[in-house]
């Protein structure tokens, strides 16, 4: 593997698994081999999870986490060829990302998408500028349409918590004051079709992902329906993706509740608006794994980057 | 020692002073002792002596530190239970917390009080929550009412440099143009208390610190009186307790002097606003000990780490 | 050698690069020598390639890097002596720079001139601070008129490509919307009076650099008569030193095309704005060597803080 920066990614999800829970049994088997290596963390937006943990996981490998938030602490970057630079953009991706590439052996991205101009956002401009211009390994970190990171996350835990063969999964969005990127709910559900589960999704109308994605995965305009048997609710708001990045619906009744979730375990990648979102009482109630959830990003960022540092 | 948030976590400050001493004397002695391990620090306010000196600290003892500015770097944090949502703040402290000390084997915390709600400083909501929610040890970088590194430093400081058994130690308020804590007044207080001294204040009227902290401790409304053969004048500015947060004095009369000061040694946690706290003569003459009290931030730090990691 | 604040700082350039390329050739060699040594970092201003390459430096030779935002994470620095600090500077240099100087054994510095004031940019205030009120070593990483770090850089690049034994050098001004330092200008041209090259400078009228330092340099105002026979064109705006700090001339006639460029090699420190500079042909040709001069950052600071590490 030279880049991670999609599900896709990801050869063979079982195995993916196997080898991550090994990596959580020992994490610190690996110690050497990223020693002397440097992983370049550049954050276009914010970030708390994956900035502790991916840093950890290069920790965990030997290796040394160099952070860097580009807009405060460097240039604003230009990633349109052949403009004019004559704006508030002082540096281009391309002498970027390969200045970078000379300092750092892996380069971790995470740039939020637009939510304004979908074309742009599904082009995936800066995460391709990176690989395009990088001449090292990338990792996306939350990019404008994924989240991968994050879906082999919740795969892991999915393996981790399931108490039958083939668990009942259903992705649920619920509601949210501001528009949100649509990355987690599409790299879940990525990771969901290529594991041996029974994936569902429910969202209102007006805000089903993009069909590319979701393709012949289930879609209920019905929570209920939807929630029967579910043994993972797993969910997250995301913006319309049919009527780009707006906020449509903000009802109320698609929020999580202890009722509605059953025996179901409840997850959500965080994070997360309280009692807007899903209630108090879900959060901390035994069906709440998301704690440990959250701790599997340690992990699966560390697979990602033992499998590019053995492959390098 | 689990946590140390409060000079009331030290249980005898004279061996804490000898533990510390030794430190000094070896930094690196205990340099495997930290090994694989993460110090976490979070800053909701800025910090320079703080940040360095933690961060010197950990790396003397072998551990990794990883730094965050929580509101820059990360989200606005929640810390009201019960609340629906949906403002400016986008994740709760219950998820923040319990998230990080997946990650960091120790958290350490900087958040400041509010200067407005009285109760809700003194009720320390930031670091208790922190406290509740983490299941790592938490290290308090300054808090609403404390700044107990900066307590014990100052212990360390006067130990090494007092010349009689039971020095006169004066903790004396002077003028400053913004609103200020109290918490290095508190939490210097509390350490004296527990020193062998003589220890008085002096301040205003109007400026009385919290009763509960000052106790039995005299306090003076005049300066020069409280100055009578001190070996020690701790200085600082703070805001009014009683006309909470207010500055209601800016009298350049309690500015620190040579005069004043005769042969006492001059301390203070800095930084400091030269020619308004104190004058310049006394900062770059022999009796200030501000550098070498800065010094003793690493040993004070490094200590708190090494007992809770001994502990861990 | 003490601190690395100036080109003159460097004894024998020669001998400087032919160390400098070893050290590029086993950049771990010395991996031992700033065991347990810590790196202060500190920016005033924003900063991308010295802030990547002289931490991976820093690592390469075991040392500790801990990075500052002065402004962002600290508290504003008060300068000139002697004044009341009543305004919005929190701490004076004096304490900062002793305080900063007991947790870290060399400490680097960024801090951009005014350009509006300058006598005060020429007294190089903030740089000449730091080397009297710390305790440490003090490295350069870009001061209000020198770049010494990047000047090295550059001369190790032309070592590394010139193809015959005296090569010509050009230094070219070119437009730029934005009011720029003189710092990258300066130290080049201090570097290439060191050096065995055939040194001119080409920028149009009313952009003469200080005469104190280009000295016998000789000064083309005619771009395309310094251009003749060039085997190295270094590009970079400036802004009018003669009018202080202002944009006088935004001539696109300046900006460096391939036409121009001929057969010599195009040289920028970066970040470099495209098509106003420089043509996006020159860049994306072979001509361009400035991916290569950015990757000699890291052994131009590398040497630098070896021979600051092995003077200690």
């Amino acid at each position: 593997m030279k880049h991670y920066t999609s599900i896709n990614d990801i050869d063979n999800i079982d195995d993916w698994i196997k080898e991550a829970k090994e990596l959580k049994a020992n994490p610190l088997k690996y110690r050497d081999l990223g020693k002397d290596k440097t992983l370049g963390l550049l954050f276009f937006n914010s970030s708390l999870r994956t900035r502790l943990s991916t840093q950890k996981a290069a920790l965990n490998l030997g290796m040394n986490p160099i952070v860097m938030n580009v807009s405060g602490d460097a240039w604003g970057l230009e990633f349109e060829d052949g403009t004019v630079m004559n704006g508030n953009m002082a540096e281009h991706i391309r002498e970027a990302a390969a200045v970078v590439s000379q300092y750092c052996d892996i380069i971790a991205v995470r740039a939020f998408p637009t939510l304004t101009d979908k074309e742009k956002d599904e082009s995936e401009q800066v995460m391709n500028a990176f690989m395009k211009y990088a001449s090292v390994p990338i990792v996306n970190m939350e990019s404008a349409t994924g989240h991968p990171l994050q879906g082999f996350t919740d795969a892991l835990t999915i393996s981790e918590y399931k108490k039958v063969s083939k668990p009942k999964v259903v992705l649920s969005w619920a509601p949210h004051i501001k528009a949100l990127p649509h990355a987690v709910a599409n790299s879940f559900t990525q990771a969901m079709q290529k594991m041996d589960v029974e994936f569902v999704i429910a969202n209102p109308e007006g805000y089903d992902l993009n069909p590319e994605i979701t393709g012949d995965t289930p879609v209920y305009h019905n929570q209920k329906e939807a929630f029967e048997d579910a043994d993972f609710v797993y969910t997250k708001n995301w913006s319309s993706y049919e009527h780009y990045g707006k906020v449509v619906n903000t009802d109320p009744d698609w929020m999580i509740t202890k009722e509605k979730i059953g025996n179901a375990k409840f997850m959500h990648c965080l994070p997360v608006r309280r009692n807007v979102v899903v209630k108090d009482a879900v959060l901390d109630s035994d069906s709440s794994i998301v704690i440990e959830q959250a701790n599997n990003r340690t992990y699966a960022a560390q697979l990602v980057l033992k499998k590019i540092l053995e492959n390098g």
